[in-house]
C-alpha cells in the first residue's frame, strides 16, 4: 500500500494506474475510521482495481466552535483499517496541500444545502464540496463511495458531480450500526457512557418510523411528531430536526402516497457531542 | 472536424484521443469567432495533438440587462473558422446541456473577482469560473488557451485550476489587434463607424502609458491620470476604469520600483458598447 501526501505524486499514481486499463476508486475519509469507513473500502475494493482512500480533516467544514480542533486523528490505526480492507493508495495530505495560502476558489452548493444540516452548520457544505471537488481532481476517480449515514452530503455531492459534469461515478453505501443500532460515526467516541445509552434512541426512532410508514395510515408530519417524542422521552436528546423528507429533493414534510418513498432524517446533540442518522422508507 | 452537441459524445472522443497518448488542447469560446481566437486554436494547434474548441454563449456570466440575448451567434462562420485553424473537435452545446433544469452548484472565484470588472459586472466571474469548470470537466484537456484581452478572467481561471488542484495547464495568448491598435472583440462589431475611429483610444492610451513606464519617472497613479485624461479627450469615451495593477493580484495602485511589471487595464464604455483592453508595462 502507497501512502503519499503530495498531491503530484498521488496523480503520478493514478494515472498510471489508469494507464493499465484499470478501474480507479476514491474513498474520501477524515480519517478516525470505524467499520462505517471499511464497509466504503470494500465496496470499492469490489467494484475497483485500484482503490484511493483519502484521509484529510478538512478545516473549512467545520464551523467556528465546532470540533475542528478535538476532532480524532488516529492515523496509525487508520492505515491499518486501510491496509486490512485493501486500499491500494492513501492520500494524507497536509492542511496547506489541500489550502495553499491565498486559496480563494470555492464550489458553492445549491439549495440543496439550504435545509437541515445546511441550516444548523451554514457554510458546512460548502466546505464538503470544495475539498471533495479538490480531492476528485488529484484522485481522478471513476467511482467515489459515500456512506448513507451523511444523506444531505452524498444527495449535494451526487448534485455537484452532475451539475458540474465531473465523470465520477457516486456510489452510496449503507450505515453501518452497532449491534444495538447506533449508526457508526467517528464522533460517537466522544459520548460518556450515559450518553451512548441514550444515543441508542435515534436509530430506534427511526425504526418507529418506518414501522408507521409501512404498518400505519400517518401522515408523515404525524410520523414526525412521533419521532421528536420518542427521541424527548429521553431526557437527554436535544433534537435539532426529525422529519421525513423527499429522499430526492430534501423537501418536506413529504406527502405521503401508497408505495411512495422517504427518508428519515434525525440530528440531535447529546451533551456536547452532535449525531445524526437516517432511514429509507417506504410508505404502505 | 467533428462537431458534438453532447457532452457524453465529447468525452467519448476526449478519451479516445488520449487513449493513444495525444496531448489535448482546449479552446473555450462563445463563438462570434475573430482573429483572436484564431490565434488560439493555433497555438493549442502547435502545442497539442488533439484540438478541441468549444462554442457556447454562457449566460451565467451575463449580468441582467447586458447583451446576452443580442451577443452575436455565428455558428457557421465559426465552424469554417474552427476547420480553418485546425481544430480537431468543436464542442456546441446548448444551454441545457450546460445548465439542466436543478442546476445549483457554481464555482465561485475568490478576492480576485472582486476587482475592477468584477466590481462593475458583480456575479460575471462566477458565472466564467462555473461553465469554465464544467467545459474543463467535459473536455478534460491538458492545456487550455484564452486570451490576455480578458486579463482579469485569464488570472481568475489560473487561481482556480491551482485552487481546485484542476490538471490542466492554463496558456495566455498575446492580444490580436487591429491595424490601428484596437484590440479585436466580438463586440466591437457593436460599433458605429464614429465610435469605431475613437475606440482606438483605448489601444493609445495603454501605448502611451507603457512609453511613460519605460521613459519617465512618473508613478503608477501619474500614468494612470494620464490614460484617463487621454481617454476622455476623445469625448466619446465614458471611462469605467484606467489603472496600473499588480500583474498577479490586480493591487492597484501598484508601487513603481525599477524593473518592477504592471499591468495597465482599461474598461470604457463607448455608446452602448463596452470595451476593455491592458497591456503588460515595465517601469524602468
Amino acid at each position: 500500500m502507497i501512502v503519499e501526501d503530495l498531491p503530484e505524486q498521488v496523480r503520478q499514481h493514478v494515472r498510471e494506474a489508469r494507464r493499465k486499463g484499470l478501474r480507479v476508486g476514491c474513498v474520501p475519509t477524515m480519517g478516525a475510521l470505524h467499520q462505517g469507513h471499511s464497509s466504503l473500502i470494500e465496496r470499492a475494493r469490489e467494484e475497483c482495481d485500484f482503490v484511493v482512500t483519502t484521509i484529510f480533516v478538512n478545516p473549512t467544514q467545520f464551523l467556528p466552535g465546532e470540533d475542528y480542533t478535538r476532532y480524532p486523528r488516529t492515523l496509525e490505526s487508520d492505515l491499518r483499517c486501510c491496509a486490512d480492507t485493501g486500499a491500494d493508495l492513501v492520500f494524507t495530505p497536509q492542511t496547506d496541500h489541500m489550502y495553499p495560502d491565498n486559496a480563494q476558489t470555492t464550489v458553492q452548493p445549491g439549495k440543496l444545502a439550504e435545509v437541515l444540516e445546511g441550516v444548523i452548520r451554514p457554510g458546512h457544505f460548502a466546505g464538503v464540496t470544495t475539498i471533495v471537488a479538490k480531492l476528485f481532481a488529484v484522485t481522478e476517480p471513476d467511482a467515489a463511495y459515500f456512506g448513507q449515514k451523511d444523506f444531505q452530503q452524498q444527495l449535494i455531492i451526487r448534485q455537484m458531480v452532475r451539475d458540474l459534469k465531473l465523470p465520477v461515478e457516486i456510489v452510496t453505501c449503507p450505515i453501518v450500526r452497532e449491534l444495538d443500532g447506533l449508526a457508526m460515526s467517528s464522533r460517537n467516541r466522544y459520548l460518556s457512557a450515559g450518553e451512548r445509552s441514550a444515543a441508542v434512541e435515534l436509530s430506534r426512532a427511526l425504526a418507529e418510523a418506518s414501522r408507521l410508514a409501512a404498518e400505519s395510515t400517518l401522515d408523515s408530519l404525524q410520523i414526525s411528531e412521533r419521532m421528536w417524542s420518542l427521541l424527548q422521552s429521553s431526557g437527554q436528546l436535544e433534537v435539532q430536526y426529525a422529519v421525513l423528507a423527499d429522499p430526492e429533493t430534501l423537501e418536506h414534510p413529504v406527502q405521503r402516497t401508497s408505495g411512495g418513498r422517504a427518508v428519515a432524517l434525525i440530528a440531535a446533540r447529546l451533551g456536547t457531542t452532535r449525531l445524526i442518522d437516517n432511514e429509507l422508507l417506504r410508505f404502505s
